[in-house]
This record gives structure tokens, C-alpha cells and sequence, in this order.
């Protein structure tokens, strides 16, 4: 079968491996599609690619990436019970059940365990069972007691997307958004997507969306946002006070790379007790303490998303997010470079592989 | 002007009465539209209007009712603040800041205060001004402070409906909805409908109405319920439990008058740890301890919709909900006799009256 | 070894039976102490023991009882890690990892678990392993995965009452109880007097103790309460609402058997807003609809403490709580009819049963 | 009448003013103690007193300084109802009931109001009312509104910690502190002692008190710290995390001037998902964004006590908290400019000014 594997910086090439069979308890997934994720583009092209020691690297060669998929079952390995031929599954995160995180009801934060789809690369595993890699690829093993059920009404490449809009849920989980708060998000690319089509789930009310660049924004609306501001030509912080009266309730961060500034710009734009949601990387960020007290302004990481799988597929299937305005481009497996290269490039919002 | 006036029990006539001047801090409003809520049928035809003692009756001879309006300010008072003619207003539950609840942050349930636009029923009134009376008229007298804007893109029938959107929303908010939680509405009337326009904003997959009228389950369709049940051709537990596996996050029940074993069906058809929110008034409920112990349902009550106002504006300025299929009849005040009738009878989901 | 078997209707004989040995994963505990449960007595005492079908027998015959226990690991199967002899070790309950609540991160609600402890009744264990029996015996086998160490410092008496105290500390978190808010206990036997204990650790102020038994509530004293009300002598209802002006922030209900009109009591005693929690077995409720509605209270059940395992070992290991008035016999294995005998008539609070 | 009046940086002087008379609405309160805040001592010895304009200095010259104060009714103003002479009170915040925060139910945020005690300064106060001053004098004048009532088993000293009790309320109800969470507090000078006090009437269970000074941990023992770190002996990050086993559930940052480094340090100390709450001052922080988000730690600041008041009463009258250890030197009015020195020196942890 065909596999996108990692050459090095850069360099991602279709070669033929060989077709796994599926041990005990495991299904062996035909995978449907598989969007870039902005950590992959950021594995590929990582600016340590050269320098860091081997065990250090962000992503090995001859890897396999990709974690947000869907895969049909192909075959069914012995033991396994409760999966037909044909259904189709997505990753739920694997826990341990034993560390500090599982045993107090955290498993989402399991210190063993590896979230959904992670590319299988060469460390050993801490699950019991065969290697496990990526999914840019044909066929992927993956052990039966992690799955879940794709509903019939899903189609194929928004199914695809269920991880990525997992993310979404947590970050808007972890904002507490209830309906008719105000909230922002700074950055629409893949992720800021996903969480502005969670925040209009969540009813959120204005829903504002920043970015720098147009076409985005244009897609933002789309999505759901009632306002976007291109902090390019407007001073996004003046806009969002200007907007709510005192600041956003909420302001959810979704940018990638290394932007500076951000946490900063979000600390001044959220209202007094408001919430900002950390969930794609950025600089480092300064903030004073004082202002940070008076204020009382709440900042908080999410990312470990394993518990919003199955809402996320709940909105997908009843019809609570539009993420179609955001697959804005489908590109064959042996592509897959072109791929990456317009994500780097910041063209296209998400692009989805399909093998 | 002309104010429709209760003159005994199924019996409300539209009188000419003085039109009132605004005091210091207080407004003139002219009422748009007022919407007939289930509650103010249940005063007008009331079983012991004949029986009870005068102190003690639901609502008094000569009272005006009418509570879900919006007003257009037609002359303000003198010290008022913030205000212009031609603006638009809706009411925010007045609190005295001094009881045991205002003074630990509860303002909600002030025991002093009164609920926004309660009829004046000839009681002394706890709020410094002059007497208070319902919408039901072609003027208000309203106190400056306790006002809320209107935003000029929410149309006037929609504003009417501020309050008892409210209300689903103090609903959907005691229910803790967040996206992709199943939630089960019983009851589709004027309240019930509220609820699952309040709820299909807050991201709830799937949405289910149950009723036993189906044009008030067509109705719902259009509000945002993924799937009706008709109550009267099927078992909704057994619907409710087959959907979602292992019964329903929530279950909000908005039933009026004295439908017996509702609460007893919701405790049935949700989860373990599942939610029952009481809004709507039903029989009497019993239910056996020990399996409410084991199955940890949580059964709460939820009325006090004050601190919903300002969400519902935005929910329907931001255009986060679709009321519009329940307004199903505009009624002048002249025939507000006749609105009465037709929900009394089971007709109709909301009734505007058009002074 | 010894172990006390059920031998029919308020029967339990002390036989002699084979020491088990431990399988792979598991672990032979030597039993320091086990209280007896209320549970316990009343599945001994079932008034349907001699008419219900076997299947349907709270208990059956030839069943070891016992769930509240420590032991002390005497020998470690092939294959365990993390544990040595002489290690204490408490239960922590078994879930599947696959049901509906499992795959929701509710595990502690898992439809194919046991909560821990639970005895060998001679259904099949969803669990695999060895069978499992009830602690009132020499030794137990016990799966390594679902046990949790008791820090040294925890005297064995007191390490046996983590999991009642787990109880008491699932009912103060269910309730919600935060520093300064007033709590009352209705009931304080064997579980009422473990809610009392994590109640006080939390910071109830007032913490109110209601009892119909004299001694009970001088034992109530002494683990926290600031006030203890006789119901037998006074209106709980009437000092309650005076005490705390409003009604109370949280009632807790401890009570068992069947007592009638619990709820209902508790209803009056609470303020608006305020919530009810069900942690011990009372008759059925009936509460009127319109009163619920308008005063908001909340109703919820709670029994499953799994995840309260750990914060109570928190709890004893960092002296938060002072549960050692509340044992108040220690009985020999010889003499446990007398134990059973001695709760049910409503004498002692926690009878610990030493083999 | 005597009052402490600011002269300049450092500068303190006891002076003879004209006894104030209540008028409406107002309370003529006996000051029985007050003590010295962190806040004060950082007003009086402002690193900018000398260079900063006169509308931007910390405090004006000829200001009355004193917050955190307990008083006796002496005089009652006219139509003040519900208040007699010779009872206790203390101030509760004021809040203007029409600001985007009070509309919202966060009145304790209120843009216009003034939090209790603050000193009159000359700005124009927008409360009506007389000028009001802080409480380092022998009377102050207070609207009888904004008052609590001492119940009467508080003893005076402990009563006038009721405000910096309730700051320390604050963080730990921020904190989300739960029975059994571990709990570190860094910094046990003034408001640290109270967040020490309130974290074990919650129930922390480890308590973990860091600071520099072996005398204030010291203290922190007799307060309910279960363990205590000198961080200019021990790396107390390392003995957090070891103590732990992955880290605090909670760290509340309670130091004050300008330490660096310490919410890097909390932010290490603390587990994955786990809260750092900022109560006191400290240099600007600066954090890596990648860590924030995969460690999930969600660090917020907090300061506006007036919901905390009312449950420190309870704590105070109700015996949940030991403060006494806390107060460690009672200052005769006359001689404030020595209690003033010593808590800049870092000697005392609480000085209570004796009018």
C-alpha cells in the first residue's frame, strides 16, 4: 500500500510499505481522508530540524504523520466484539488507567497514554498491541477499544474533521462560553475554524473573528462569526471594547507558529473576570501582575482533547456547525507535498489528503 | 388610552383610563406589542377565582396584566439619565440590595423586589414610584433604571419576546447545556418553545421535543428540534432512551397547568447524573428515593429569569435563535378577550397584542 | 480462615473456609478491620428475604458481606507491580472503560463495573479474575490495578472508614459545599456522621446536625456540628430557618430505611436556590411542582464515591477530619451477629468487625 | 478627634480633626481596631511618591488611610433603619446597580462603586453621601446600606481581620479549592495568613505554606499549613512536586512588592489542568505559551472580596479558622508611624492600630 513518509526537513514522500493485518483486538482501517493538521506543518518544517540531537526531533524520518481522519473497517482482528466491515471509526484517546491523571477521573491527561492518531515513530509504545503510525497513508491498525462510531449522516470529509473540531469543542469547553456571551477568536486557520463553528454552536453572541488575512475572515463568516476584524487594517482591541462595552467575555486564541504579542493583545480585550483560552502556540507572553490581579482575568491552556470527540460528532450529526466553508481543498495522497506547501504558505484553510 | 382591565374570573375588557405622566426617573413607554403568557391565563381563569378570599386571589378585579412587551419611550421623567425618545425598552427585574439574597449576589431572587412588569394589583409596592401596572395598555409607567436598550436590528414582535426567551434561557442555563448534550423539551408551548430556541443555541445534539399537538411539534421543528415525539401515539421514554443510548442529559420540562406524571417521566427517560429542570407548573411529583439516590439525578426548579435578559437581547440581535414560527397570531387590544380564549383553548403558541 | 457467611434472614455464622490464593494481577489482602455497613444490615434484614425469587435477593445465601475495609497485602500475584508486603491497601472502584459513562469520562458510573468491595454473591464478574467476596474474612484476593496505598501515618481503624467516608465526602461535593456556606445533616448514623465529618473539613458554617437519638447527636458534636437540633423535641424546619435566616444553603439527607417525609422537610428547610442531597435511602417523595419552580431548589442524588476515595485519604492522612468518635465498638470476627444486632436496634454509630 | 493623617512618603502624623456627624442614611461608626493593610504600607512608601504628578500618586497628602477595620454604632443618622447603637459592623462593597457589571450580576466588579473603606482622598466620590475617610482615626462616617453586623462571639480583634479574611476567601474560592485538593500558598505575610486560614476551613488537605522567613512559617503551622517550605533553604518547587507526586491542584500567590519569578514558579509547581491563583503583586510574568497550553494551567488573578465578606463572618463566628497567631502586635494610634515601620521592615505579620 501507498504512505506518505517523512525524508527530512521539508520532505514528504509516497513510497509503497508493506499492508498491515490486524492482531488481536484491533481493526485495520482503510483510511477515507486525512486533513493537515498546523502541528504537522509545524513537525515538517521545524526550524530544529537540522540542529536537535536525533531524540529531540519534533518528527523522525521516515515517520508517518497525520491524525485527523476517518477510516472504514477492513478487517476485523480475533477478539474483537461490537465493529461491523464497513462502519466507520475515528480515534478516541487511549488512557492507561493508572497514573496520577486516570485514577482521579482525568484520563483526558493520562501521563502513558497517546492522543488520538499519533504518528507511530519508532519510540516504544506504552499500549500493548502492534506499532501504530499516521494516517497519511491507505491502511492504518488501530485497537478496537478506542474507537468510536461514525454516524451514517456524517459524510466522509467532515467525519475527517472531527478531531480538529474536538479542539474547537475544548477550547470553547474550557471558555465556559454559555449562550449570548461575547467572544473572540484571534486566528482563523485550521483550528480557529474549528473553534469559531464551536462557538456559534455554543451560541455565542456577538462571535468575533480576527485574523490578518481577508480570505479567512471572508471564511469566518461563513462559519459563523458575526463580525470579523482584519487586526491588519483596524486596531482589534479598540474594536472589541468598542463592540462589547467593556471587553469580550471571552477570547479564545488560535494562532499558530511564533506570533508575539498575542496573550497581550487578548489580556487587554477580554473584560474584567473574562476568560482567555490558549489553544494554538504563540511568544511567549509578559504580563503584569497587578493588572493581571485587579482585573481578575482568568488565562488557561487547552488542548487535550480526547472528551470533546463525542459531542463533536453530536454536532456533526444534528447539524449544529457548517464547517464546509473551511475544507477548501481535497488533494491526492501522492500530492501530499503540495499539500503541505500551501498550508506553509498559509493558502487554504484545511486541506484535506485523500489516499 | 385604552388598557384592557380584568373584570373577573375569564372576563377582561378594554376600558379608557387616564395616560399616565413620568415622574422624576421614570419613563412613559408606549407599548408595541405584549405577548399573553401562560401564566396570565392561568390568573384570568383560575379555579378559585369564586372562592378564594380577596388577599388571596391570583389576580385582582380592576388589575391590568401583561408582562412580555417591549415599549418605545415617549417622554422621560425628570433626573433621568441615558435615555431618548424614540428608544426602545425592555424590563429588568428590580432588586431593593438590602435582602439576605441582594446582598449575597443573588439580586434574582431579592425578596422585596418584583419581577419585571408584574400587574399592579392595588398592593403597596415595595419600589419608591408610582404605581406599576401591566402592558396590556396603550402606555407604561417604567423606572428609568431598571430599563434595557432594545438594539434597532431586533424587530418589535421579536423584542416582545425578550422575556419569555428569557425564560428558556434560564432554563437552558439551569440545565448546565453545553454543546453536543441531549436535551429532551416537554412541553411546546409559548415557554416550551422559548426553551428549545434557547437550547438549539447552546449547541444541544440531539434536540427532542415532546408534545401532544403536532402542530406544536411542526412548530418546534422550525424552532431547531432535531426530532419530535408526539406523546399521544408514542412512548417518549422509550424514544428518548433508544436515542441516546442511556437517556437524555437534560430534560426540560415546560408543561402549564396540571398535567400529572411529567416529572415522574422525565426522572425515567434521562442518563444517570442526567438533569431534570422544572419551568412550567405541573401535578404533584413522587418519586422513589432510593433510585433517585442510585441514578444521581439532579431535579431543579427555575423561574427567576432576570440576569437572562441581557443574553436573550443578544440571541436575538446577533441572530442566534429563530422565533419567529411562534408568534402565530397578532391580536388588537380591542379583541385581547379573544386572545385569551384562543390559548386557553390549546390554540395558538404566542399571542401579540397590538395596542 | 474465618469467614462469616450469610446463612438466611438475620443469619450470618462464622465457618471455616479454603485461603484463597492470588492470581496474576491480584493481590491476597489480610483483612485489619471492616465496618459494618447500613447496607449491610439492610440486606440481612431484607423484609423480602423470604419471598423474593433467589435472583432477586438483596442478599444471598452462602454470600460473605463487608465492603468497608482495609487490608494489608500478605502476598502479590505474578505480573503485579508497585506493591510490597505489608502494604495497607483501600479499593478503588473497577470500570470497564467501554460503556456509555466510561467513554464520557463518568467512569465511576460504569454500567459493567462493581463499586468496590462488593461481595461474591456467585454472579458472574463482568471483571476478569478470580471471584470476589465481602471483607468480613481473614484474607480477600483483590485485583492490584483498582487499589489505592494508605499513607502510614493513618491509624488501621480509621483507614477501614475511607470509603464510608468517601460517601460523605460524595454528598458535601454533590452539594456543592463551599467555605462559609450553612449545611444541615439530616440523620447521623454510620453515613450521616461521615457527611458531618466532610462537612466540617469543608467549611460549613453553620454545620447543623439533625437526629431523633440523643447520643447520636452528642457524637455529632464531636466530629464538627455547631449546632445539633433533637428532632423529637423541636421543629427542625422553624430553627433551621431561623439559624440561617433564610433556610439553608445545602441539606444533606443520611437517613435509611424508610422513613417517611424526609424530602419533603428538607424541601422546607432549604432556601431559595438552594439544594437538597440524597445520600441514604428514605419513602417516597411527593413535592409540589408550582413550589419547586418559584423557589429553585435542587434535588440530586448521590451514592456513587469512587472518585472521593482519594480526597479522603487526603483527608485522614493530613488530619482534616476526626471521625474516631464515631467508632464507637470494635467486635471480634467470633461475634458479628452481635455487631449486626447492635446497628439494627439502633445502637453504636460504626461497628468495626476485627478478624 | 484624633486621626492618623499622611504627611508624605514615609510620613505619618497623628492630628486633631472635627468629630463628624452622621446625616441621612448614615452611620457614625467608633473605630475599635484597624489594621494596617500590605496595600497601605506599598501607598505610603510608593517608590513614586516623589516624582509622580499629584492625580496619579498612590496616596494624596493629608489622606486618612485604613480599610480593614471593625466599628461601633455610636450615632444613627436620619431614616437608617435596621441598626442600633452599640452594635458591631463592618463595610460591605457598594456597588452603583447600573453599570455593565451590576446589570450582569457582578456587582462586585461595579465600574462606579468604591470598595469598602477605601480612603477619602479629595477625588469626588460617586457615591452620594459625605465625604468618606479610612479608618486609622477614632470615628468614620458610613452609609448604614453598605454595613454587616458582627455577631457577637467574634471577638473586636479578630472581627477588624473580617476584610482581609475575605480577600483570602476570595482566592480560595477562586482557587475552586475542594476538600482534599493540595493546596501551596506562597508568601505568609498578611493576606497570605488569611489565604492559609480560609484554604484549611476548605479543607486542603496537603496545605503547603512557602515563604523566605522561618518566623511566618511558623505562624502558618499554628494557622493549619500541614507542611511548611523555606525557600531560601529548599528548592520548593522540587518539594511541591515531590510531595504531590505531579504537582499542586492550587497555588495562590499571595506575596507582594515586586519578587520576581513567582508565577514562573507556581506555574512549574503546579500539576497539568491545575489553577494559580494571584492575589498579591509581583514583577511581570513572563510564560511560555506551548508549556501553557499542553500543561492546560489556568492562572488567574483575584482581588474584589465583597462576596467574600459574609462567609468570613461565618468562619469567624462559627470557629472554622485560628487567626489569632496572625495578629501579632496591637499599635496604639499615637504611635502608627512603628507599625507602619515594621511591616515595611517584614517584622509582624498583622499590626491592629488601637484608636
Amino acid at each position: 500500500m501507498k504512505a506518505a513518509i517523512v525524508k527530512g526537513k521539508g520532505k514528504i514522500e509516497v513510497e509503497e510499505i508493506p499492508k498491515p493485518q490486524p492482531g488481536p483486538g484491533m481493526l485495520l482501517l482503510k483510511v477515507l481522508y486525512c486533513s493537515i493538521c498546523g502541528s504537522d506543518v509545524e513537525k515538517l518544517y521545524s526550524p530544529t530540524w537540522d540542529t536537535a540531537p536525533e531524540v529531540m526531533k519534533a518528527i523522525h524520518v521516515n515517520s508517518i504523520l497525520g491524525h485527523e481522519y476517518v477510516g472504514r473497517v477492513e478487517e476485523i482482528g480475533s477478539g474483537v466484539t461490537g465493529w461491523k466491515v464497513g462502519e466507520r471509526a475515528v480515534d478516541l484517546h487511549i488512557a492507561c488507567g493508572k497514573c496520577f491523571y486516570c485514577l482521579r477521573g482525568m484520563s483526558d491527561l493520562c501521563m502513558q497514554g497517546r492522543v488520538r492518531g499519533h504518528p507511530y515513530d519508532g519510540t516504544p509504545s506504552p499500549i500493548p498491541g502492534p506499532p501504530r503510525w499516521g494516517a497519511f497513508t491507505e491502511y492504518v491498525i488501530r485497537p478496537a477499544i478506542s474507537r468510536l462510531k461514525v454516524p451514517d449522516n456524517i459524510p466522509d470529509q467532515e467525519a475527517a474533521m472531527t478531531e480538529p473540531l474536538a479542539t474547537g469543542v475544548t477550547g470553547v469547553l474550557a471558555g465556559g462560553v454559555k449562550i449570548g456571551d461575547s467572544v473572540v477568536v484571534i486566528g482563523v486557520g485550521h483550528i480557529g475554524a474549528m473553534v469559531l463553528a464551536a462557538a456559534k454552536a455554543a451560541g455565542a453572541a456577538p462571535l468575533i473573528a480576527v485574523d490578518l488575512q481577508q480570505e479567512r475572515l471572508e471564511a469566518a463568516k461563513k462559519v459563523g462569526a458575526n463580525i470579523v476584524i482584519n487586526a491588519s487594517k483596524t486596531d482589534p482591541i479598540k474594536e472589541v471594547v468598542s463592540i462589547t462595552e467593556a471587553g469580550a467575555d471571552i477570547v479564545i486564541i488560535a494562532v499558530a507558529g511564533n506570533a508575539p504579542g498575542v496573550i497581550e493583545q487578548a489580556f487587554e480585550m477580554v473584560r474584567y473576570h473574562g476568560r482567555v483560552i490558549i489553544i494554538g502556540n504563540s511568544a511567549p507572553a509578559t504580563l503584569p501582575t497587578g493588572k493581571w490581579m485587579t482585573k481578575e482575568v482568568r488565562i488557561e491552556g487547552a488542548v487535550h482533547m480526547g472528551e470533546s470527540m463525542i459531542p463533536s460528532l453530536a454536532l456533526l450529526q444534528y447539524g449544529r456547525v457548517n464547517i464546509k466553508p473551511v475544507l477548501t481543498e481535497v488533494v491526492p495522497l501522492a500530492e501530499i507535498q503540495r499539500g503541505f506547501e500551501s498550508l506553509r504558505m498559509g493558502k487554504n484553510i484545511a486541506v484535506l489528503i485523500k489516499p
